[in-house]
């Protein structure tokens, strides 16, 4: 099977690293990042263009650019892992809408798309006969997209509930662990780069709210959108609230739930025992789905990382790979 | 897709009431119990079965055999769910071996075949160019084969770890809560429905140790079995060991490992931090899979129930009928 990745940031050196060491039977036969690219219809010695990327900041021909790629490239899927943009979604949507209108599978990490132009990508990828797949916009490692459509499958899902940003989940970790305040433990985390100087994307619910987003439209595919997530922050929380919580032996994480029967899609800080299983530490990322019959499943996992989130790429492709290609 | 379902027990019946209740486009042209059996390739009125079942303790024609409608009757997949016995594996074994001889896909719950006969039956299979699926083997509801095939495809398996047995959990959970002996833990456990009479399979590891076969085969296909693990029980647990496991805030588990660097394939009771994932409580199942790329991915949910158990079968018939039926 071939491949054109599109980004060449921590994901995209991440999953290139990967297709170049394990034998998945998978070629690269483009690549681009912000500033150049690189086509190569037998395929790209992976090795020799990260280095390039290394050695000079940029991986391949200047005149060449995603765009090229993406409208003429020779693969089968696009793995589009362009930094995301919440809110316009673009160049991604572009690229993915051009990919799809090629037959060409796709596969993204990149939320933006997927939260913003969901209904529009899947349409787009049925009417074409391929797959639109992004298993790791959502709580990185974990697989929670194959769960939902091949563990789970024959499942009404009912709610799911989860946490599903470790930045925060690092903080109120490190407020209930040590009695920080919220600054304290803002700054330890930027201090071990979970953070970015501008945390409001985080903090404020924003990055969990679009990840409730594409779970709730993957699961019941009603088209909703950030503006109809209830969303609460960490950012006003205090040390005594946490102590508070602790004197009941309850600790407090923010919890992203969507239960369609109560009507209830929300992102907020939540008390919650200290020994349910969406209590996670440090940056876990942690699901509960629950269903009819297999009625509540767990998955805890990390969810950000260059290689863990490749994991997640890896799983697409291989999916891909074995469903489609390997049988067209 | 036609099914035949051998078997009409607890997982029986809830497999046939699902299949009867949702609309997944699966009919079942053959139902057997231990007495009889009836055929319809046309499909059976499966509410109409279950309440013969109901009413007379047989389900069918005392002429039709099990064997009969696996040996002759009209179907894609063989829903194997009779009784497990752990020393022959027969007749399921038998049973398996027909219908994929005879190219039929083939589902089961039933852990003796898998334990015993993991690589032959695996082998025909392949053979024959059908798929052997028995996700509901090990830890119920847990999608664990779905996660290990798709989920984490491409991934390197490093460990597992697991909680894999709800009795014992339960038992060492009331232990643990209550201060209880294990005599005490184990009566409450039966009066619960959650232990057997004889309790020796449970409590002495072999369910677990049997089920960490068939996750050991499976992900590394090194044809292990159930004399290789070394397996120490329940049953001589103290209140005190656990009282002195609390004072560390430790618990104790029952914890089924395979580390094939290390070469441990254990089933033992181990003192674990109680914030651990794995520390689930009640009848819970838990496994943690160590991987290369996603690194630790711990899933959690029940183990045990006619429903929560059928949930297994049906995610396996979805995936036969997705990725096989509907193409050929």
């Amino acid at each position: 099977m071939k491949a054109a990745l599109i980004g060449l940031g921590s994901v995209g050196k991440g999953v290139a690293g990967i297709l170049a060491k394990k034998d998945l039977g998978i070629s690269i036969t483009g690549i681009a990042d912000s500033k150049s690219g690189i086509m190569d219809s037998m395929g790209l010695d992976i090795l020799k263009v990260l280095d390039t990327k290394k050695n000079h900041g940029y991986c391949g021909d200047r005149n060449i650019s995603s765009e090229d790629i993406v409208r003429k490239g020779d693969y089968d899927v696009l793995i589009e892992v362009s930094p995301t943009n919440a809110d316009s979604g673009e160049p991604a949507i572009g690229y993915i809408r051009t990919a799809l209108s090629r037959k060409k599978h796709v596969v993204t990490s990149n939320k933006g798309p997927v939260a913003l132009a969901y209904k529009e990508l899947f349409t787009l990828a049925q009417k074409n006969g391929v797959s639109f797949r992004y298993e790791a916009t959502v709580a990185g490692a974990i697989p929670i997209m194959h769960t939902l459509e091949q563990g789970l499958a024959g499942n009404d899902i009912l709610a799911v509930y989860g946490v599903l940003n470790g930045t925060c989940n690092f903080i109120l970790t490190r407020m209930a662990a040590e009695g920080l305040t919220y600054e304290q433990a803002l700054m330890e985390a930027r201090e071990m780069g979970y953070a970015e100087a501008d945390p409001t994307y985080d903090v404020q619910g924003i990055d969990a709210a679009i990840k409730l987003v594409i779970l709730a439209n993957t699961i019941w595919g009603d088209g909703v959108s950030l503006s109809d997530v209830d969303r609460t922050g960490i950012d006003l929380l205090t040390p005594e609230a946490l102590r508070l919580a602790e004197d009941e032996n309850c600790t407090i994480r923010l919890i992203a739930e969507a239960i369609p029967r109560k009507r209830i899609l929300r992102v907020s800080p939540r008390i919650i025992e200290k020994d349910h299983p969406l209590v996670v530490d440090g940056t876990l990322n942690a699901l509960t789905l629950e269903t009819d019959m297999a009625k509540d499943i767990t998955l805890i996992g990390r969810g950000a990382g260059s290689i863990e989130t490749a994991s997640a790429i890896i799983g697409d492709l291989l999916y891909i790979k074995n469903h489609y290609v390997q049988r067209s």
